[in-house]
């Protein structure tokens, strides 16, 4: 059992906000303070992200829930779970395994930086997404 | 003329992935790291945020462009943007003017901290809202 194994919690979540019950999750690792990602959660995904202690979130392209990481390896162990004044969006505070967020292979997705009107690119690569994700 | 004001980008946000001209956007205090607040932008707020150097955002409840801080004086100085790998959210890196985003008075809107099935209350007020808001 994990410590951030809890089922019955003392408030809920509002997963009506965005109409199609779903809430918006931000990883930040919880070391560095970079923010890894944002993706998206139903109701089953914060159940089982609690009861795992891994991040799991609801793919909307896929339209299944998506424990980060199951491919690639590069799960997100949860070491903190906050929610906001609104009770409607989640910040996850993780242990990023394999020290990459990105399908890109990249520590953080946010790695497209504004440079006046262009894109910069921040960070290389750590991992090989051509073998990690075998395309 | 901000140094964040470029009205011609050689790229686009993608607006239709949420269903509602939305994208989600993080606020990140650019010195210490902490996220402050999630909120979201349609195009004129991504562009009035662009050509302002304030933070601002579309309001789900209102329907309207809101800029942060407006009403508390309590404003975001965009230091930096970043855009994540799939086009499709926002991380301002910002100066966060008076020392708290949320509209209880805190520092970031991410105060409530999941502790087994409770919600503990991290961090006091910076401010009073009663006095502020003049509710």
């Amino acid at each position: 059992m994990s410590e951030l194994d809890f089922d019955e919690l003392n408030f809920d979540l509002n997963f009506n906000k965005m109409g199609n019950g779903l809430v918006p999750a931000i990883a930040q690792d919880h070391e560095s303070g970079e923010v890894l990602m944002l993706a998206f959660m139903n109701e089953e995904a914060w159940r089982v992200t609690r009861e795992t202690g891994l991040a799991t979130y609801y793919s909307r392209t896929r339209k299944t829930l998506w424990t980060k990481g199951k491919t690639s390896g590069n799960v997100q162990k949860v070491r903190e779970i906050r929610v906001d004044c609104d009770d409607d969006s989640v910040l996850l505070k993780v242990e990023q395994v394999g020290g990459a967020a990105c399908h890109t292979g990249r520590y953080s997705c946010f790695y497209k930086k504004l440079n006046g009107n262009e894109i910069e690119i921040m960070g290389d690569p750590v991992f090989d997404p051509a073998e990690v994700y075998k395309k």
